[in-house]
């Protein structure tokens, strides 16, 4: 089996921006505010935006599960207060939701969490809590700055975060560490600003004493770890001269890095670097770059190509594509073997 | 001949630091106040600084020449006033081009500017003149977020920054793109904020008109281009979504990724994916990372060892260490062909 533990709803069917513009419009002028159950979706809606978009990639590239959360960059967490993430949370969270109903053997939910900048993010639990009892999710998408570029949150060792560390770990579900859309010009969304955060975070757990703390909480560092992998002389460096133990030891027993890096020489670094445990197989598609790439004649986030042709063998490639996603998120697993596979 | 293009003085004597302390100080308290001339560095000490240090090593490791340029995390440019950036400035690359009279033939200087948080740029030409026309300075170090972590200066291809770039091909000058300490809790300084930077400038870069604009402007982007070079796929396919030129066409003749990457997978990388016309050898030592590798029992930053293992011709290595810092700093070739090298 192929997991795809990395994908968003980026396709969903335009009502939900049109929703949320009104929910935009409605912040300066409330007589514009439109309610939840303005948003009418239909299943067939659903249906047609995933089979002509996600899955039909998905069949034609192998992939059979995406673990499916929703659109990164338009979680925008800056945008308004509490109550206005916490609607437009509870909406995005729910369709995905829907679409794991509808194609139950391909699709499982991940939720975003309706953070808001200088908001205590224990504001999130109930949103959390319903994702996991109601809804099946089987992880959740952490923002490190939901401010869009300002990073003026606490870094994520800070104890600012615990309260959602403490239900990760109740749960025993992994956060995926994701920002969205950019709003500081210096920061392009998804060129910039996406790989920084990931670097970001990665630098501070290897500063903190997180995992010492909360030994089973684990993240995934995306779009491949953001620049870590390429540095990681530079970070064993780091650490070894503020007297840390190695790497390994420090922080892989609790963040992973995913696949998503687009093209042959960036994955066969991290194959090389990265021991094959912390890596999961991810694609990000359809999302940040969606072209194909006239070096190969394949499209850039065809990751699955990279993984295929990277120098490891069978068995690292069934860890990569599927084992250790069962190994990082323990409820995609029961879930599966509730099904038999 | 083999040419470092990135070197800071590190190793400056403790009176350079007590000095700026001092500074620090009467910035809260006017009557502590220590004036530029208070700072008395014999040439010996100098010399001792740097025989002990970054000579040593290049002679150990076989280096030739460095590009020298005051430490960068101390320019800090987001302590106090344009003023205070300006005596600063003065000061560090004072020290620089000292050393490099006292060791002509190993080092020549580049400079800071004395930036400073939401002041115009234009008011850093007069250290840039005198940096260039009096001390023979062969570049600078251009920081693109004054502020220290907060990122609220315009992107570089913003206008606000044209006063620099018109100095720079007046004078046929490259700059290095280099922030500072982070004052953000969020970014680690060396291994977060440096990083994410350089990412962040080459996507300003990449999503620009710069250089159609200004087609002999050249910059480099340090420690390895950030996370460039790994996410090469993703930065093509983001220009290509973006219906621009490819990205030798669209940068290629303008930025330049130094070899600051401490292990052999990040170089190997490195010169597999990026033209060697667009790298310069460098090491940034004595800096970020100062250790042992307990994998190869050599030093992390003694990148010249990566260069030698890399799988490129004897030609190649040769641009890299030499030919392409003659090219991209054309006054250190000419100060290099004055003395018949």
């Amino acid at each position: 089996m192929i997991i795809d533990c990395h994908g968003h709803y980026t396709t969903a069917p335009k009502a939900l921006e049109d929703w949320r513009n009104r929910q935009i419009a409605g912040i300066k002028d409330p007589s514009l505010m439109p309610k939840a159950g303005d948003l009418k979706i239909s299943d067939d809606e659903l249906r047609e935006s995933i089979e002509a978009n996600q899955l039909r990639l998905m069949k034609e590239r192998g992939l059979d599960l995406t673990i499916f959360s929703p659109r990164a960059s338009f979680m925008a967490h800056h945008i308004g207060d509490f109550n206005i993430s916490a609607t437009w949370s509870a909406i995005c969270n729910e369709l995905c939701y829907r679409v794991a109903q509808l194609f139950p053997g391909n699709f499982i939910p991940v939720a975003m969490l309706p953070q808001s900048p200088g908001v205590d993010p224990k504001t999130c639990i109930p949103e959390l809590e319903k994702a996991v009892k109601q809804y099946g999710n089987v992880g959740i998408n952490l923002n490190p700055d939901p401010s869009g570029g300002h990073w003026n949150s606490p870094p994520l060792p800070d104890p600012h975060w615990y309260p959602i560390y403490e239900k990760m770990i109740e749960y025993d579900i992994p956060a995926m560490v994701h920002v969205s859309t950019s709003c500081n010009p210096c920061f392009h969304t998804t060129g910039a600003h996406y790989l920084n955060a990931d670097t970001t975070a990665f630098m501070q757990f290897l500063t903190s004493d997180l995992f010492q703390r909360f030994p089973k909480l684990r993240f995934i560092v995306p779009h491949g770890g953001g620049a870590a992998p390429y540095h990681w002389g530079r970070f064993r460096g780091l650490a070894q001269d503020m007297k840390k133990p190695p790497l390994k030891e420090l922080l892989l027993n609790n963040v992973f890095f995913d696949t998503c890096v687009y093209h042959q020489p960036g994955i066969d670094l991290l194959t090389r670097v990265i021991p094959v445990d912390n890596i999961l197989f991810a694609s990000e598609m359809i999302g940040a770059v969606r072209g194909i790439d006239p070096e190969t004649g394949h499209s850039y986030d065809d990751t699955k190509r990279y993984i295929e042709a990277a120098k490891i063998s069978a068995g690292e490639r069934g860890k990569i594509y599927e084992g250790n996603a069962r190994r990082v998120f323990p409820r995609l697993d029961a879930a599966l073997k509730g099904k038999g596979k």
